[in-house]
């Protein structure tokens, strides 16, 4: 069986696993403060171009999306997301269930927010004589990637930060899948580029060759008060915190983290490609990372998944089934070589 | 340096970090759905003699205490608790954050429930007129062994069982160091037992030797409805799920689980003999497993803490401090020795 | 000054003042258990039709569809409304400060909740694999009238209830104006009729002639366990409940809740016909109740603003404004006949 | 029947009735922009001697709680309270569902707060290493006069305001029925004094005359951000806000407030003077206002029952009852003669 059905169903990079192994009899410091969760920190200052970052780790996206959010808006605020939000769709409400409303904008088949979308929420609510007794807009929140794969360019970034920064609202970026956005085919945006024009970001772990973890940075020294404790309060302080740290640590040592997304971009381009030039499947959204949706005729699906794990994303007719397929830093060449061989075999 | 502070500042027990590094590999479903998550649950419930057991795989105690009592509670209802609870006075006000009441009992030196003061707290919100007023105490939590290392007897237990069946109330135990309790010297409660006579309780691997993961346990099929999605919604689903589910079904093979208590006690009881032996301190409360409470003198503190790592608890009075001593799956009886040449050195 | 800006501008109808003014001395129970809470509840059970309705007084609508809204939902369910709906925009986050997401449907210009959209919620929801990382939605939320005056027929509502009742979700009806529906021209949904396809719906008292005060009515039983305790806990309870319970025996009592709509919607019509008479502005919205929404060309709003209190709504187009006007217990002819003296002087 | 069991089974004093009457048929702005809360707002500025008060106008003792506690803490800070104070005991966990803990300080017979107690606890908190790990000691909370009626000095409450300003807490006055406190033989507190020591606090209108109503005091422009949109969220903002205003407006036009305190307390002193004298009960707690404890043997009640309305409020021991007796703006000297006649006839 191959899988390419999502990017968390395998272990951790070997390399975190030998430095797991190596300090594994080890005593050191508890809940993240200890000599790797630092080193970490410090090799992630590094590579934001931000010596001031306040860094954080946590355990998985959805709790770090609720920890972010809560700390960062007062009562009365909410959190601007694009209707495909991560936050809004597929977190089981967990922003509302630490009081907050998610306040979706329109909808784009590409999952990005639109600056001018973005901005009239901002403008009706101040226009509006009667928004005291309407939620704030405050914080803005993006996936980069979406959700579906696609990418902010630099320039899109900045028109959202600048309508942001217009309204004093402040920018969160959810980076569950960050290393395969950096290391995308024509991407611009880097770790200094988030530093410079967000109020927080994470940098996924999980998703991207770790066991676990996710790394806040709060730019600037940017971190909420108390935020140890909202960490605490929220249930996502891990008492051996050193195994967080010590696998970001590894994650940026070398260049790791950027390579396994360079790689498991440069696989994932290929999987497109190839259904188009077995004739059977066609480009559904224009990624250039490690998700690639990809448009398939029903009567192949029952072959096709005989032999591959993929997900079936959603109906586009009564006759082709939207799919996606994943890549990740244990995908090999190998394993698209073993996809070729499949759809050159499987027929209607 | 000796540390002796706490019983989550090393890594996995090494029987954990082999299997992690065989499976490592190896693909598999996600979110708890596995086949090793199934096997581990499978041996706790044979652990457990419960074959209907639910069980639930969760990451740090807080998490876990936040989720369960949430989960089992409505919203007018409130935990039943000693002053002295973690959740009480530990966890950043975690339960008060998904919006229920810890309702105080009496204080103990010991960190123990009364049935009489339990008996008292459910009688009065009966007897009460105005009850619909008031939060109904329906959640009996306490901890096994208790924040202070002491334990209850199976006969405790049950007197405290029935005195929440009595009144319809639910039992919910916090087994964050269960392996310890387990595996103490003269302890008659067993998983067995635990199985009969609560609603819910975690063992807990944190600090019994994994990296992290706690194992909740509803015995014969009592997950609230919906437990998953409140898993999610408090942020406490992990994507790499059989990390969690490999550890617990490495702990639950061979008996290691209580054989990481057994010895870590046996380790744990020689520490205030050799204080005594010495006459460098005084036990403080009279605890079989791996936490030990000592009182020192203020004067043979600076000598003591430049060679054991061990944690100072609150002052007795001007001249004595109460410090606490832990053992855990990687203490060993060199460590105990070293502690003794310490011992017999230092000197007011 | 003419003053149609809205329905909780003027004091309460004067047959209640009358019996608040009777009764002030008298002593009585507290916390709405007293003779007239006791009679008001007796007459809306007839009114309904349902002797077994279970009926709750409070104070207002926000409030009223928090609480209720919070007491029906589980803590992974939400509620589905249409992006008008009053909980999904003017209550200030209250139904997420309680923990539940709002889930919106598709808008429409006349604020009405489509049976098929609704259905697709439903369905999407239970054809998704991974739900039980998603909130579901259960409870459908409608306002009757709705916030722009207009109003579903019998069939509309039966439409709705029978993809609700599909689905094993629940219907709530929030009932703010509801006197401007039942006293609509037209108008074909009866008190009986809500009781027998809603497992909730509240009388709004404050915009139809009470001083404040909305009843809760949960036909045949319904009401969900210890609701008293939720009103308290929501801040909700009135310690002279018996001033609420007065209100709507007052309002219940010779047929006056329904006069007094009847009475406003009467009113009202008038008002785009006047503007129509004397070219002074356009029907927005095709309402029967007793909030008008008028576009109106904004070269006028000057002189009528000097003359007549009224809502400025949002702007149409560069050169008109749609307006809001409200009539409602304490509205005259007189009113409407000095609402025509101006319109007929006015000019551009 | 006469009526001793509470102060709000009554309507609202007179005054209050002509004013709402004489009002009713004006129009005026809504959700507490009006001319009367303004005015109501000017007054007790007046009283408090302090010009810059932000005052809000609220509906009930719970909801103003818990609105004021949300706004005034952080979601890392607890309120210090009394175990008897009304928030911990009586208010269905209305604080804890807007997430903060409720810190019990020692119990004492009068329902006070020691300040050396409440010093401990600051103390405590900084001197803990793992504070971040715990809620936050922030706001001190306690009612003037307590939930038994009993009351606190200048001197005592100047101690509690220095010690919590020592540790940087703020201090939050629950006024449930302040005029009775202001209005008792011997008390030294008056509204100045409150506007210099608190950093909010508020005066009861619903146990004082009013049909509803608490008036909310933040001195020296204190008010948290955005307070009226937490009204809103909170479900406590009135739409016919004037009412409320209205009220308070009453209440503070020729000391009307204190006054109906004052006489309310006179009548209160010659309740256990009459037991006593008659031998048919015993003082209980040492009040000076509207509440009167007083211990009666329980073959008494009966009888008294029969004739009186009064509160049980708990065994004393298998013979003796304590019960309440209190006082309103309703009571009158005739009702007290009416207990006298009462006690003289009834006998064991």
């Amino acid at each position: 069986m191959l899988y390419l059905n999502c990017d968390y169903n395998c272990g951790a990079h070997p390399a975190i696993m030998k430095r797991l192994e190596e300090t594994n009899f080890e005593y050191t410091g508890t809940y993240g403060i200890d000599k790797y969760s630092e080193s970490a920190k410090q090799r992630i200052r590094e590579a934001c171009g931000d010596p001031d970052a306040d860094i954080f780790f946590l355990i998985g996206g959805t709790q770090t999306n609720a920890t972010v959010i809560d700390a960062l808006l007062k009562p009365w605020q909410g959190a601007v997301s694009a209707p495909s939000g991560h936050i809004n769709v597929h977190e089981a409400g967990a922003i509302e269930f630490t009081g907050h409303k998610v306040i979706a904008l329109p909808n784009h088949d590409d999952g990005k927010i639109r600056p001018h979308e973005l901005e009239e929420v901002f403008r009706a609510y101040r226009a509006d004589e009667s928004r005291d007794h309407i939620v704030e807009p405050e914080l803005v929140y993006l996936s980069f990637p979406t959700e579906l794969g696609t990418m902010y360019s630099a320039q899109e970034l900045t028109a959202i930060h600048n309508v942001t920064k217009k309204y004093n609202g402040r920018l969160y970026i959810d980076g569950a899948r960050l290393g395969y956005a950096l290391g995308a085919e024509g991407n611009d945006v880097t770790l200094e580029y988030l530093a410079e024009h967000c109020e927080a970001f994470y940098i996924g772990g999980t998703k991207v060759g770790a066991l676990f973890g996710e790394a806040i940075v709060f730019p600037h020294h940017g971190a909420p008060e108390h935020f140890f404790t909202f960490i605490k309060q929220h249930g996502a302080l891990l008492a051996k915190g050193r195994i967080t740290g010590l696998q970001f640590d590894t994650l940026f040592t070398d260049g790791l983290y950027e390579e396994i997304g360079r790689q498991a971009d440069a696989l994932a381009k290929q999987i497109p490609e190839l259904f188009v030039k077995y004739d059977k499947g066609l480009l559904a959204v224009n990624s250039r990372t490690n998700q690639q949706f990809i448009i398939i005729r029903n009567s192949l699906l029952p072959q096709l998944s005989e032999q591959v794990r993929f997900e079936k994303w959603g109906a586009v007719d009564a006759e082709h089934t939207m799919c996606r397929f994943v890549t990740s830093w244990s995908t090999t060449q190998q394993d698209i070589d073993d996809l070729e061989k499949i759809l050159a075999t499987i027929a209607d």
